[in-house]
């Protein structure tokens, strides 16, 4: 993993995707190195983005960049996120035709790959990064939808076993909406790269995989009697 | 966690700090919301940097908002990440004086917090994020003192059990510093905060506490005969 990937083919010069299962890569979504780590299957990138908490979402102010963790649902091919209504990305967006520059990263770290050469040295990751325009959900079905997808991303099935939000909490809750357009996935999977003129070094070499697990659930002390764990939680 | 933090404050009206232990706050780095989970304090920065892998760094292209996972280093009040000499932000660093505008953040989740409401669901994490201008590192005492700092982040104790980056590799490796100047923490943690009109609704409410974890190590299949693990890996 470096500060990549690197973008230097125009999109008209990007290979052809079939539109049904994958995105068309563009100038900003083709690396110029590692180009064999770049993926752009659609089901692949749902599970990247599936499968973490949160993301990191950048977007530029006053001239600078500004990159903030945020939670972040999927309903189909578009992101939520949500914050106060005072939030200032929410507000920029809102305050915005046509809405809000960003850039919105998930990353899993699955290894760490210990080379014989520290030049080699590396991890094992898979990395979704989509570039775009972040717009306020105003439509207040779709605000209930994102809300939803936003619980259920934590927990999947949470948001049926909760109190929903009630008038105050929708109106001090903004959310932005994010299309999967420009999107692309960056994976290094295996093993170690070493030069073969290192192979005999005295130096451990290999793979370290990284788990991650959870400890056991921490009730609420308040929590009524008879309640007990649901199932989704048992699923975990 | 939402989308902030989100400073309003300016820095002449920020709370001052003593120097030496803590960062001082500027108007990028103080929230307007949830005050109490920002914090200062240079060891708890330095643990939450420390703890993880990867960071996500943000810079501004062409207008606008790149963030990419990289690995990173720390070395006292001084981070630095690397990349191919070819490497988009790298050059744009190199390129530029005084440098490339970037912010980098860290994050760790550190459990789920499922509320009673669907709008107090949160996450207990720990977070950083920098605000500053990266250079490009080109006194060669200091890139070799900064790519140990890259291996040993990801391992404690590898740099000095591996051969060292070759003149050619040191070429063909571009290295990038931050100052840990203008910095913030974000936290939170404990359980849920429901409506105390909610208590008695009946769902289950409470903290899911996540861990990181390794599985068991994958030597390198040419591993030469011998070559035992190494204690800092059997310490992990």
């Amino acid at each position: 993993m470096s500060v990549a990937p690197e973008p230097t083919t125009t999109a008209a010069e990007a290979a052809p995707t079939s539109g049904s299962t994958s995105y068309a890569p563009t100038e900003r979504t083709v690396p110029t190195r590692s180009k064999e780590r770049a993926a752009y299957d659609k089901d692949l990138v749902h599970a990247i983005l599936d499968e973490a908490y949160v993301c990191h979402l950048g977007f530029v102010r006053d001239g600078a960049p500004v990159v903030l963790p945020t939670l972040y649902g999927r309903v189909g091919e578009r992101l939520y996120v949500h914050g106060s209504t005072g939030s200032r990305p929410l507000r920029m967006a809102g305050q915005r035709d046509p809405g809000l520059a960003v850039c919105l990263t998930v990353t899993h770290v699955d290894g760490l790959v210990l080379a014989r050469s520290a030049f080699h040295h590396s991890i094992n990751y898979r990395s979704v990064v989509i570039h775009g325009t972040a717009h306020q959900v105003t439509d207040p079905q779709e605000k209930r939808l994102a809300l939803d997808a936003l619980v259920d991303h934590v927990v999947p099935g949470r948001s049926a076993d909760s109190r929903p939000a009630n008038a105050k909490e929708l109106a001090a809750t903004a959310v932005l909406s994010l299309d999967l357009a420009e999107v692309s996935a960056k994976l290094r999977t295996g093993g170690v790269n070493d030069e073969p003129e290192d192979l005999d070094l005295p130096h451990w070499a290999g793979v370290v995989p990284l788990q991650r697990g959870h400890g056991p659930l921490i009730p609420d002390a308040d929590l009524a009697d008879g309640i007990e764990v649901p199932a989704y939680l048992r699923n975990l």
